[in-house]
């Protein structure tokens, strides 16, 4: 493949301003729902802090929206922090972050597990409990392909921060206090498996360039979502072998029982069309009953990107009535909305 | 560029399978809010056909999802009939989808400027007419790019239809007559304006490759959705530049006045990062504000897209405020959803 064809055109008019520039345009679309700080580059629920309330609140590097801002609003994030793309945001944003939707219940961190923002969220919380607000911060690794990776000790966080984001959120709507809070952010990460699926990779604004070369027959199997190397390159295979690729992993894992219920969430990564993305949980919705598990709860769509990559990646959370029960309750956000 | 390059992977079984294996997916994710005839190739509203309501059905060729089977459901469309990828579907089953909606009020259909589109909703129409249907057909064709087309004679229809089909979905919930309901179509076709620039090619799962080629270094300006040429080639250039290249004819042929409101609808043709359409936002929304145009609502995100192609277009709808009002009304489908 010819160096030419590596370029990654985009819709920018300075890589180092895009950030910026795309958190003064959610702000302009979505004026009733959140507000946004520039300077500190966080996204707010416009009504926060909301009183006796425990806050939620995330983030990360940008590159991977809707992911976290578009999660900002009722039912779901107080708010989100925005680093560089692909760049932990700062310790100083996320105590700032706390400080603004601090409702007097304590405030809960939900961490994707890459180790510049484990490091970062400690830190703010440390922060923020000086000044007196109780925080737990809650770290998400869902991520079954690689036991450590480039930027991560451990499983990388993925899929389930969606997940984790709408159901913690969901419950601190109804009044839970910060344990229940945080309780339901650790039971969704101890439920939930992920596993992704490459198809090409993407390129930063600064760089204009992909991040990896696959070939035109390859694709990488168990993917990051900064294009981090997966478990192994394979040839290219139909839809249906691919989704047995990811479901094994997922459900030699997770290990559900005969008959469970499950959410199960078909995420694109960015620049793989909706067409796809159905057909590929058509394709999980079958294999799982054939398996004997039904699909309970399911989110189709673009939900935690990696910029413009070609892939997806299927997350599933082994349901209860409980967590059935936050899924349906309702939420506001720019990316999800039910039942307001 | 090598001819490698120009492969474009894809999570498909068989290229002949993708759309009915597609629809099965969304029968799968969304059943309690539509239902599939997958032998037709129709997505119904689960409750349709809703006695009393003036019937809405759209349609069209595949891989521009979620138009339009996205948008079934209370307060949007009643039915949606999918053509295979970039091509119409047959009169059969429009006047299906027809019959299985009236509520004996009527039905509208909403059809996007093809050739192949609109002879084949017309013959549908006659058909549905010869069943005692009344139905009022109403071609929109919103994009000011090229007069005449690859695959239309005069303007192509492109974003006004998604903003068509949630307006007269509206009124007809709100018990609108067949005359209200066509009429609010007929008003949001003449008084919206849409343009379109790509990044990238997409390419048909039937091919595998894209559909046309573009340097690293070029923009294709005022394309189409099935990849049709547009106005010219232009050396890619900075957002705010791209913005100016597309709101200038909007706004040429639209003339709104100082002071009026328009609905701002930034929409990703597939491949484009979100973080660079809410970008496209904030260049909009300015560049309006210099002129003396409010953004009195705005749509950001993918919603006519054109397989995977990087691109984006603007549409902008000159609001009043019955237009506002309906825009705000509850909608229930997959792809949009308030209120409900």
């Amino acid at each position: 493949m010819s160096v030419a064809a590596q370029v990654v055109k985009k819709f920018i008019n300075d890589p180092e301003t895009v950030v910026p520039e795309a958190l003064a345009g959610v702000a302009a679309a979505h004026p009733g729902l959140v507000r946004v700080d520039l300077e500190k580059q966080l996204v707010l629920r416009a009504d926060a802090p909301v009183a006796g309330k425990v806050g939620l609140v995330s983030g990360g590097g940008s590159g991977h929206e809707p992911l976290h801002g578009g999660f900002v609003g009722a039912g779901m994030l107080d708010a989100a922090c925005a680093g560089a793309v692909f760049t932990s945001p700062v310790p100083d944003q996320m105590a700032a972050a706390t400080k603004e939707v601090d409702g007097g219940a304590g405030v809960v961190h939900i961490v994707k597990n890459y180790t510049g923002d484990v490091l970062n969220f400690k830190m703010a919380a440390e922060l923020a409990e000086d000044e007196g607000i109780q925080v737990e911060v809650v770290v998400i690794d869902d991520d079954v392909a690689v036991q450590d990776s480039l930027y991560t000790a451990g499983r990388r966080g993925v899929g389930a921060t969606v997940l984790a984001e709408k159901l913690a959120g969901a419950r601190a709507e109804q009044g839970g206090s910060l344990t229940d809070v945080a309780g339901v952010v650790r039971a969704v990460n101890e439920r939930t498996r992920s596993f992704g699926v490459a198809l090409t990779s993407c390129a930063t604004p600064a760089s204009g360039t992909r991040i990896f070369d696959l070939g035109a027959d390859e694709i990488e199997v168990g993917v990051g979502i900064h294009g981090e190397p997966g478990r192994r390159r394979e040839k290219h295979a139909p839809a249906r072998e691919i989704v047995e690729m990811m479901l094994e992993p997922i459900l030699d894992d997770l290990q559900p029982a005969q008959g469970s219920s499950v959410l199960a969430f078909v995420n694109g990564l960015g620049g793989t069309p909706l067409l796809e993305l159905y057909l590929l949980f058509n394709e999980v919705n079958g294999q799982l009953a054939d398996r004997g598990i039904t699909v309970g709860r399911s989110l189709v769509g673009n939900y935690i990107t990696s910029l413009e990559m070609a892939g997806a990646s299927i997350t599933l959370l082994q349901l209860d009535d409980e967590l059935a029960r936050l899924w349906d309750a309702p939420v506001k956000t720019a990316a999800l909305r039910w039942g307001v």
